[in-house]
């Protein structure tokens, strides 16, 4: 996607930057730039000394970049990372990013980390990437989560977008777990569907588990009703919406940079 | 534990049957011995031709080991068998019970399973002998689930015995979620302890999980918004009550046996 940076005024409690000198022609940005124009700007909120909760997927990946950065030139001092997956880990080790976890470190100062799908009231859809679970249990425990964004994932509902809706379940019988799933949601026509690699085998998450994707017609109503009706399902380990956790939202779009900060 | 057997009037919608005759000497039968007349008086529901739930645990391998009994007598013929774990599914196998899965038959005539406890409303916890998750999802999927059990299972309230109410959990971080556990719950005096095996490791579950214990001092209120409140906790997979599902539930206890069905 290529776009053009102007200034803007968001609707919202939000910020707006101007990346281009009024006279200048437009700049165009790849989606991938805008992922890091959204990223590099989260990280204006770390601090030295802080525990960092380290997000997955391409959007996270430059923020994690970026604060190995800021280590390296001695910009921050004294970060523990606590990664939300297998594959940030591996990234943070190879960053210098001094690691722990949350046994060990129960209460995050902020966290970072992209989304599928932002609704306006900061509700996420998390996961098409693979990780939600790990992601759900370091972000719930953030005193601040700074979610990241380009807009192409503003949606008006969680499932707005068309694409997956994701859910993590056991192995033990997924079908049947998916079957329930798609009836619960079936008045949205949703349709479940089971996560495959790239060799046609089983998705398997770093928990060991399978990931169902629903995609859905229709907005499903309360979320947290939809929430509480898909854990009930014996088999479903945890699902993608992240409801009531964002604290902000950094979207970077054609127009620059809006913030959303939680009411 | 020794017991005398007489006949019983049961206050619920009971069946009481007498196993010795009025004159003669009380029978002293141990526990196991108990669970075996449960079981066995469970075994009575099945009919050939039905799809079958087979229970984990001591007291559901009596009514496993029964069933195979009367296949090879040609008593019973046409079950098909949907193990609840993979030691139910070695038990039925060496016993030529023919086997399925929920995936081939997601509805199931009859399970027949035990509990750690048995509440007056019929609600159980099971799970302390590891199995939780096959069984909720096999006896959530029943038509009628008959759960049997001696009468030490029987209890006020769910947790009333002391022991242990079991919740699986994944292994990443499981320390963290084993506390927002133990404070989801501190009001009624909750410790939250993972389960270890013989060896001092941790415990795995069929499904590659962890068990973390509850021990409640006191009765954790509606059991529904404390089912809810377990699930909502990212790294949980699922607990070990079982609310609203036993259809009937059959007790060997010292003056007989008792049938309870769901009102």
């Amino acid at each position: 996607m290529a776009v053009a940076w102007s200034e803007k005024a968001s609707s919202m409690e939000a910020l707006s930057l101007s990346l281009s000198p009024p006279m200048s022609p437009p700049v165009i940005l790849t989606q991938d730039e805008l992922k890091k124009i959204a990223a590099y700007k989260a990280v204006e909120f770390v601090e030295s000394g802080m525990v960092l909760g380290l997000g997955t997927g391409s959007t996270a990946k430059h923020a994690v970049d970026r604060i190995g950065e800021l280590l390296c030139q001695g910009k921050l001092n004294n970060i523990i990372g606590i990664p939300t997956s297998k594959k940030t880990q591996e990234q943070a080790i190879s960053l210098g990013i001094p690691l722990s976890d949350l046994d060990s470190h129960p209460t995050i100062d902020l966290a970072i980390d992209g989304a599928d799908e932002v609704d306006p009231h900061l509700n996420l859809v998390k996961g098409r990437g693979g990780s939600l679970l790990r992601e759900k249990m370091v972000e719930g425990a953030c005193k601040k989560f700074v979610c990241i964004v380009d807009e192409s994932k503003l949606v008006k509902y969680l499932g707005g977008s068309g694409l997956a809706l994701p859910i993590e379940v056991v192995p033990f019988c997924w079908n049947f777990t998916a079957n329930k799933l798609q009836n619960l949601f079936r008045d949205s026509g949703c349709v479940a569907k089971l996560r495959n690699d790239c060799k046609g085998e089983p998705f398997l998450t770093d928990n060991g588990n399978y990931i169902v994707d629903l995609y859905l017609k229709e907005d499903i109503g309360d979320l947290q009703v939809a929430s509480d009706s898909i854990l009930r399902i014996a088999g479903v380990v945890e699902h993608g919406m992240f409801l009531d956790m964002a604290t902000t939202v950094i979207v970077a779009g054609e127009l620059g940079i809006t913030i959303k900060n939680k009411q």
